[in-house]
């Protein structure tokens, strides 16, 4: 205990390590790897090497301790070895960096404070795997010594410890571990976030809220009114006292907005996919699943739960898909499992076409509409619904499915409720048994605390505001065709797509890591790189997200960004991909044009019914009739809106002891005093 | 769209199905299932059942519309077995309920409706599988049509919306198809409760929000205040835009709260057992899990999807165990999976002893406290901390691990932030390198959307306020006493365990589901009934849950009222099971008396520290040191708390267009006007 206070003291005191969690500085000193040889052997490596040192330098402490902490030899060397910059040069250009001074002689001060601690049980061949400058300080670490306690327990059995560190060797050796960048977006200043430091603001480029919907107002007001009226968590499952009006008029919001008999709300979309898939595919007997080889995680962890047959066909390839269905009886339960918006290349399913495959083979159609529900179609119902866009348009609300329309032909829906509708959940939407059928079946819907009654309410608003107003939808599209020509006139490298997904390539992990961090620390924008597993290995990306509340000063300024982190990094353009054959789509030879699928005239370009841009300081537009009719869908359970809501707040008073629970009821503001 | 106006104008216009959903209304339409002959059929076979007719009478006529529209022909025929009653007799007492009456007339309106709809394209062989009445109707139907004209289309092919139907039919005929109650806890006077109708109200006695923290002040306070700043959903995963600093912060808190390392946030808990089992059964080399037989569907479903060997040993039988583990070298990588408190029997994990036996045999140990995080502990850290109360509660506040304590020697805990905590979400708790590799490689941790900050904060609040406050955890195991001792006093058959859970023996599924209904029609107490396959057939149960919120005069008229259905319905009682032989742990021959394992000096009993138990009117008591200190570790991200928090508010004005994003950020209150 004594040991930690004083670690907790020099921590609250060191300008570097002040914002370093406790469990990063005790792992650090727990870790038996030789990937932490020692905090300050660590230290002088990150911040003395030219490559490295000026990205470590940026943006804040946090970002350089965590670097510290996290990176591996074989990333380091990765870099180095890209730069040309090998070996790691031994410290004489320290004195020019004004963090890296300061991290060395905070790193002295852990060794000494380490070294006069008293707890010496450090094992020796334990000491000895570490290299010689982090003896004094495992020696003298109290987690170390409690690290070799326990291990020392399990000499003749399995070592976990050593299973985990070589199984993380293997995530540095291939540039694939990922560091979590600390992002904090802010409701009053979208599409504006703080990294760690509140006072530290960065431009959000990469988020999946992709129209704001998390700040929407009508939302954030139905929250805190939810919040008022039924509390925080839903407190157990559906079945268990977790089942609310909330939850049943959300899944009726939904089957009527993709048309369908009913709908069901997960955890996640990665939970529907996951639990749909494992119940489909275990239950209906001798099942096929025929699935695109671009399918997300989740999908791919549902069909092989299941335990069924699962064939690949080759991304959005038709002739492959029908070559493969063909060698099945029609008999044979089939389910065609695929997407409308494949997110992280932004290539479209040919959803149609696979209906007509699926009804000539007696297949079941399961699309994953989750980076389109919201953002496509009329009512934001995805892209099954904008395919029939006129067809759609003249239903206006009625929940009726349009005879052999494309959305009514797709027999299984998912979505999401996490990304453009920016909540949290997912959900299937379908024929009335099939979905009765998930729900008495699936243990990861029936197993589970239901989602909290507030998060539910604030979806349901932010799905009924959508259908309302198509104006952010536009808006953003014409915002992404803004960015996409931008990117092209500067011959930077965009992977063509259909979608409202802006992919950039960049073709190495190291430097697709390196752009991200400069773009973060030099021109505050934050763009995640995005590696393999995600994506393939020569392809990795930064993936640029728009939303209606990115200005065109902001669009413009990014693309100047990019343009000079692309010149400083020397990251090849399209042009340069060209020359080389092309890849991913980029720069290939004969490449067709792709056409958008919001046409001028679904953006309003033809009728001059389209939103504005917003210019730098302009205010996003709130349609007040879809507010209106938002709220009127609230007013059977929070009843009607007060002009002010307040909510509960109780006094700081010390001697406070007691709050009346109706202190929590809306709308009377609550002081209790003793 | 004319038919469904006019159907939805018929539903309205009707008090028997005003509450019902469209999507509900449609599927009884569409359904070619003979479970569902027709609307008026179901309706005059429900009512006219004597044993059935008073149940769905009951309570509000969404409960009723929820049973006529879901009921199954096996489920009627069960119960009325079970009643001696049977076949169903035709309608002769019909006029003796008021309902019931009503419910027919609607149903003729129904059949009416639909005979004069124009649409007549109904298939022959489809509607002669129905019973004759039906006839009218689905050929009038136009969802019908729709769905035949739809079925037509697979002729050849296999009959996915057969399968459906006969996958629910199996759940209707071993009576474990499952009804959802609509329950909507209300945050100003827990523990109650509105139904379908707000102004329905009745007590909760099953829910997970075991100490009332969802709607604890300082938890709704900080969840305000976040949403204020922060807005709703996360917008990405954690490693692209998704990870915050209330992320971060939740993590740290739940590591210092096990004294561990590290600890990983989860979407559930369902999800995080899930996720590491499947990730650590499939990637440490023949990994070997031992897993207790009671161990919840989460885990289960977790080992199954590793793909590793699963053994199962007797539920907390030592013995077991030992000579299961001695069939493998000590070198195998084993994991030996367990609870703490398993939550539908109420029994709880040897868990010191089965941590002797891992480090005996070499194994991992992977504890979920699901169901003790929160309620048990000085700090309510789970039954592992518990077992060691006097070191821990000398410990404080440290995050530093208590040598050779059982919470210490445990690997591996699992927690949730939705049951005692009142909020949404799981987690893991490990080493670091555990942690790390489980969020380097679980999927279903990686591809996710992550929680929403203002859910962190508020679970971050309530695990904060409950670590400093023992009074919550002190009163609800009174409250758990007071409540067993008047069971026990009615020869009421409790199943006996040392923990919080209050099962109660039923024995049988549709009796269950009986007592249920009759509890909340005339005793306005909610418990949901336990059926297979939550507990074994033959076990089912009533399962209690007792909170510090309810008061001695709600526990002593919940008595009674059991009491009295008890005797209403002919339930076996203690002493009839102990005639039988025992079951399930009531009533068996040569019993040891349980103990609570919290005991009378941990209650503070003894040295009268105890709380005071609460009397109907009074107020729950909120600690002001614990808010304080829980607010405290806020001031970082949200500032100061002000003396009232003023949310953002729009006017409802007509005309209103815009509104400042400004509006969002607190304290000042917005009046926008357009």
């Amino acid at each position: 205990m004594d040991k930690l206070s004083s670690l907790a003291k020099f921590k609250n005191s060191c300008p570097f390590l002040g914002h370093t969690k406790t469990s990063t500085l005790r792992s650090l000193c727990t870790s038996a790897s030789p990937r932490y040889p020692s905090l300050s052997r660590l230290t002088e490596r990150a911040t003395q090497c030219p490559v490295m040192g000026p990205a470590l330098q940026v943006r804040s402490n946090q970002m350089v301790a965590g670097y510290a902490s996290l990176a591996g030899t074989a990333e380091f060397k990765q870099i180095h070895e890209h730069k040309g910059v090998f070996p790691v040069p031994t410290g004489t250009n320290i004195d020019k960096c004004p963090h890296a001074s300061k991290a060395i002689a905070a790193a002295r001060m852990a060794d000494d404070l380490a070294r006069v601690a008293k707890d010496k049980k450090a094992e020796p061949a334990h000491a000895a795997a570490a290299p010689s400058t982090s003896k004094a300080a495992a020696a003298g670490c109290p987690f170390h010594a409690a690290a070799n306690a326990k291990q020392s327990t399990q000499t003749s059995g399995f070592d976990y410890e050593k299973f985990y560190v070589s199984e993380l060797d293997k995530k540095h050796q291939d540039a694939s571990y990922r560091y979590f960048n600390n992002i904090n977006r802010m409701a009053s200043k979208f599409p504006i976030a703080h990294t760690g430091d509140p006072r530290d603001e960065v431009e959000v480029w990469c988020a999946n809220d992709y129209l704001g919907m998390g700040n929407n107002p009508v939302v954030l007001e139905t929250m805190h009114r939810t919040l008022n009226t039924y509390g925080h968590g839903a407190g157990g499952t559906r079945n268990i006292a977790g089942n609310t009006g909330m939850h049943l008029a959300l899944e009726e919001e939904l089957a009527d907005l993709h048309r369908k008999p009913a709908a069901l709300v997960f955890s996640s979309c990665y939970v529907a996919n996951d639990a749909t898939l494992t119940t489909l595919g275990s239950k209906l007997p001798g099942c096929v699943y025929f699935s695109d080889s671009m399918n997300h995680a989740s999908m791919i962890q549902g069909m092989r739960h299941s335990g069924t047959k699962r064939v690949i066909w080759k991304h959005n390839d038709l002739q492959d898909l029908e070559s493969k269905l063909a060698q099945y009886p029609k008999e044979t339960p089939k389910i065609i499992a695929f997407e409308s918006v494949y997110s992280m290349c932004g290539s479209i399913g040919p959803i149609s076409e696979i209906c007509d495959l699926a009804k000539k083979y007696g297949a079941l159609t399961f699309l994953d509409e989750v980076h389109a529900v919201g953002l496509y179609g009329p009512r934001g119902a995805g892209v099954a619904e904008h395919l029939d866009w006129e067809a759609q348009k003249r239903a206006g609300q009625s929940p009726d499915p349009i005879k052999n329309s494309v959305m009514d032909r797709v027999d299984i829906i998912t979505g999401t409720l996490g990304k453009a509708y920016g909540a949290i959940g997912g959900y299937i939407a379908g024929s009335a048994d099939f979905v009765d059928m998930i729900r008495s079946y699936a243990a990861g819907f029936i197993f589970t605390t239901s989602l909290p009654p507030a998060n539910v309410a604030g979806a349901r608003a932010s799905i009924a505001y959508q259908k309302e107003y198509l104006g952010d939808r536009q808006l953003m599209q014409i915002n992404v065709r803004d960015l996409k020509s931008r990117f092209e006139a500067l011959d930077i490298p965009v992977v063509p797509g259909p979608s409202h997904i802006v992919p950039v390539l960049i073709g190495d992990a190291a430097l697709a890591r390196l752009a991200s961090d400069t773009l973060l620390s030099k021109y505050n924008v934050y763009v995640q790189a995005i590696n393999y597993p995600t994506v393939a290995r020569g392809e990795e990306r930064l993936r640029f997200t728009v939303t209606p509340g990115h200005t065109v000063d902001q669009i413009a300024r990014l693309a100047h960004a990019v343009d000079q982190t692309f010149t400083e990094l020397g990251i090849k353009r399209t042009s340069m991909w060209k020359v080389e054959g092309g890849r991913a789509g980029v720069g290939m030879p004969n490449a067709e044009p792709v056409q958008p699928i919001w046409s001028d005239e679904h953006l309003g370009l033809l009728d001059d019914s389209a939103p504005d841009v917003l210019r730098d300081g302009q205010e996003r537009v709130v349609d007040a009739r879809a507010v209106n009719i938002t709220r009127g869908k609230f007013s059977d359970l929070l009843g009607p809106v007060e002009p002010t809501i307040r909510v509960m707040q109780m006094t700081t008073a010390p001697n406070l002891t007691s709050i009346p629970t109706e202190a929590l009821q809306t709308p009377t503001r609550m002081t209790v005093t003793a």
